[in-house]
């Protein structure tokens, strides 16, 4: 089966309130014992082809340290050049884009899932989902979450530690709790 | 021997000053060894069991992805319906109470141990704990940090990357560092 | 050959922009691949000896929680009775130098490397370092970041969750994001 004609995954792409489908549940042990394998992989090449095999797509260059998690890998697109410190965490319910020329520091995490707001429904598993898109040229420090629904546009420096909990234009160095313009930061060429 | 008749064991729990007594150190020794072992277990039913075999108490649908570390685990009390997802951490020096249906995100600390003040003091390693107590249905977002003699109403949401410092009632949404009440939160029903 | 007098990384531990020569990726490389092995030993006597043999120097009482992460080792200085909780990490391609009785507490990081704000420049993967200095007697708490250039004096007590961009004198007690003395903390004696 095609995981992509799954009305559950379907839903969970789509900002939709879902519940994980079986098959979607089959994909994520599959994902989760895969990494906890890849991750212990000493030689970096084929640490990271292996991991790059989960992905939707990922580009040339691309380098992640160990460990790494993410939950389906199949919602994850990364453009070339891409470098993850380590223990960095990409939760991809919902979509997850990545430009190219990208660095995350470690313990960075992406989180796209948000649990509903109603305890009773919230206990249900219910969940629904929203995107993260990354510009080119981003570097988004060590310790750093990025919150569900963000797209951070090129060249944007995200501070360590920072919460980033809305989105930001090209060319800005953003800090903080949540994370605020700290000033602009024009190519120099 | 029963380590909960320890001298040791019985000033830590109840917050007064203590140095870790060897059979505590024993303790602590043997779990972490089997968490090391548990946490590269992949069929996670196996892996959830063994660990959850660690704790004081836990309900049913207990569910930790890879790596959990805490310090004892017999300090350690959880209702039913537990989900934490990777790398959290629970420095359970003093006793952690969660309620059920309680969801965890990725890389969440939760840390009871308190370090003394004063320096010379502090070489000793001596030091005091104070409780973490979790009600029903709490959402702690990835990243978030909880600190000692924190307790946590029903239905409160913990924004990712906060660092809660003090308690909250029920019915919150907190966020940022220190952690404050970003809004009320009643059930819907 | 002895790295210290590979031009690549003189350049990388006195501050000035510099890129990873062969000898340092491949110091690099084989401090990741036994990082990867020593984080797996289960006696913590054995991990521990084996992770300190990859530093420049560590007094004794040295001792750190799996898993701990650094890029190089051979940048870290640190004193005696030194204790790091779980999934430290410290990023020393620029010198760290840690004083005697220091306390880290779980997922940690202290970050040393500053890649390049100009995006052409940052794509070639040069970069430069500024180092981090911290005093004796100094806890810092879990989550914390400590970031380049930072010097903590003695005593300094650095708020869990906290991010440390600037640097701190003797006895205070810091948190926040950005992190801020909370109050002095004069040591009693």
């Amino acid at each position: 089966m095609n995981i992509e004609e799954d009305s559950s995954y379907q839903k969970m792409i789509n900002g939709e309130m879902y519940l994980e489908s079986e098959d979607l549940a089959g994909l994520r042990i599959d994902v989760r014992n895969k990494l906890m394998d890849y991750n212990r992989i000493s030689d970096s090449k084929t640490r990271n082809q292996n991991i790059k095999s989960l992905l939707k797509s990922a580009g040339d260059r691309f380098f992640v340290e160990p460990t790494i998690y993410f939950s389906y890998g199949i919602n994850i697109t990364i453009g070339n050049h891409f470098y993850a410190n380590h223990d960095v965490m990409i939760c991809d319910e919902g979509k997850i884009t990545i430009g190219n020329d990208v660095k995350f520091g470690p313990k960075v995490g992406l989180y796209t899932p948000q649990h509903p707001l109603d305890p009773a429904i919230r206990r249900t598993e219910a969940e629904t989902t929203a995107p993260i898109t990354i510009g080119n040229d981003v570097w988004v420090g060590g310790g750093a979450s990025i919150l569900p629904g963000v797209t951070l546009g090129n060249n944007v420096i995200v501070g360590a530690g920072s919460v980033v909990t809305h989105s930001f234009p090209d060319n800005v160095i953003v800090v903080g709790n949540p994370a605020k313009i700290l000033r602009e930061n024009k190519p120099q060429a």
